[in-house]
């Protein structure tokens, strides 16, 4: 595996595959939080794309992918959260059968989602509320032995990465010379394929991936050289509960500057700055970006930053207390 | 007084006279929120304007339009929320003094906004705790007396009802073929800008007035002919819980189609169902409008709606439980 497999040709053929079928977002800023930080930022609004999140450019890439005796088996991924719905809507979008595993505790509103995009769903059987990788693994295995449906990972696959690229694309095309891209990393689908956007089409930006401190695998990974897993973390920025992967791990230590943690506090903060100063509403995952900044361990003085909101779909009822 | 006073001409000047200081704000539109009410929405997001609502483009007009020495003596208004933030920051602009005067339980967010925009703040002497229209007369004309500021009403002066019309003129300019608009009613100053606007630039739009049953002053005065005041009313609403002007009630008379109310569980509804649907943050006074298409009171089947969402500055401390 080379990271040239996630190469600008690629890239352009993912952009040309989900056109269409995914918003081109628009890039937002605000004067208030440019006062604030000392730098000139530009918000990328994935919490305005379609299922509201950046899932959809890799679930959309990888799905339009398969060629047609795969597509009618019908596809499978596994997922808590906005990967679930963002497979629904472009297994609906090519009339084929999606199949999702979720954990038996997802949240409702997540179920919703699938539901009304016409996606199957099937229980993970998990010890803990959480399902570890193998539990998932086994579900989808089940799945897959059943229908004969393709595995579409939600961040360890070539197809998910490079429709998740599309993303930095798109602002570094939008917004002239930038010298950073903070991204939060989960699994690394997002931030691989940021990281790969900014190496093909930058003038030397340093990408920078945004973590929780409660679940710093990527930190970690890139500390000891290799793939540190995380277990079971409880940050409230769910989407980023997941450990890198054996594709994302090798871009990401190649070609991420810096992986930098924040606390819980500083997440929601965040989340609330966003929500009172720009009026838009962003998930916690999305707010980890901007809790490096508020944390003051970026320096911005004077420097032109690119910030990924990868999503804004919150479960208002499960909120802590403001 | 004649309407003609708010004439093409009025509302041209007065675009000319805030540009550059007040946002030409984004129209937002949703697929889903379409296929829920069966016409087409055209959201004008006023949430994004500056302070977070569209008071100041009234503030602006007024402000700007004072002869210079008059505005040496500075400017007063009485508000205890948008309207205070927007003035303080139009005299900024200007480079004079604004004096605010607000109720003893102004949330610390307005207070906080006015401070930030280097208003000064003369709180207002009530028996009750939301002060009556003539304990608001009583302290701005002991602050005139003092400083020989002048007054700028929030809603009932021609020159905030000419700045607020430039809302809906910027949203025809955008958008064609509305056959209605939706904008709340409290004092009336939008919603007289509004109906202004559309009877001008529309072909035969009409315009419709969103308003709290809990407040409803507005259908109130125009069933009875005359104006009919408010008292303390306590809806979630708290930018429309003030009456009918001297200027906006005749314009409202004249020129809206329909007084439309709803519940305040509507209104909380309605909220929550742009910030999960559209990703936006926006007022309880905003979210008047979207209730009345949720009631289903105005049948939208078909037909293309602008809705004016006025506003997002929300405290999220004090919000209802989800």
């Amino acid at each position: 595996m080379s990271n040239d497999e996630i190469s600008g040709d690629a890239i352009t053929a993912a952009r040309e595959r989900i056109a269409g079928h995914v918003h081109h977002t628009p890039v937002m800023t605000s004067a208030t939080l440019d006062a604030r930080f000392g730098g000139s930022l530009f918000f990328k609004c994935e919490n305005f794309q379609k299922s509201g999140a950046f899932k959809v450019r890799g679930a959309f890439n990888a799905v339009l992918s398969l060629d047609e005796e795969a597509a009618a088996h019908g596809v499978v991924t596994s997922s808590s959260g906005n990967q679930a719905a963002a497979v629904s809507l472009a297994a609906r979008a090519r009339g084929i059968a999606a199949y999702i595993a979720m954990p038996k505790i997802a949240a409702a509103s997540k179920v919703a989602s699938v539901e009304r995009y016409g996606g199957n769903i099937i229980r993970v059987e998990s010890v803990e509320d959480f399902p570890t990788t193998e539990e998932y693994e086994a579900t989808v295995r089940g799945i897959q032995t059943r229908t004969g449906a393709s595995y579409v990972h939600p961040y360890d696959d070539l197809r998910t990465i490079t429709g998740q690229a599309t993303c930095a694309t798109e602002l570094l095309e939008d917004v002239e010379a930038l010298d950073l891209v903070l991204a939060p990393v989960g699994g690394g689908g997002l931030l691989s394929g940021t990281a790969r956007a900014v190496s093909i089409y930058s003038d030397g930006a340093q990408t920078i991936g945004c973590e929780p401190a409660m679940a710093d695998d990527a930190k970690s990974s890139l500390a000891a050289g290799a793939i540190v897993p995380q277990n079971d973390p409880r940050t409230i920025a769910d989407g980023l509960r997941t450990s890198l992967g054996q594709h994302t791990f090798p871009i990401i230590a190649a070609e991420v500057s810096e992986i930098v943690t924040v606390s819980e506090e500083s997440i929601l903060a965040a989340m609330r700055l966003v929500w009172e100063i720009m009026k838009i509403v962003i998930e916690p995952s999305a707010a980890v970006p901007v809790a490096v900044l508020m944390e003051g361990s970026v320096v911005l003085e004077g420097r032109r930053a690119g910030v990924i909101l990868s999503g804004g779909n919150v479960d208002l009822e499960s909120l802590p207390p403001w």
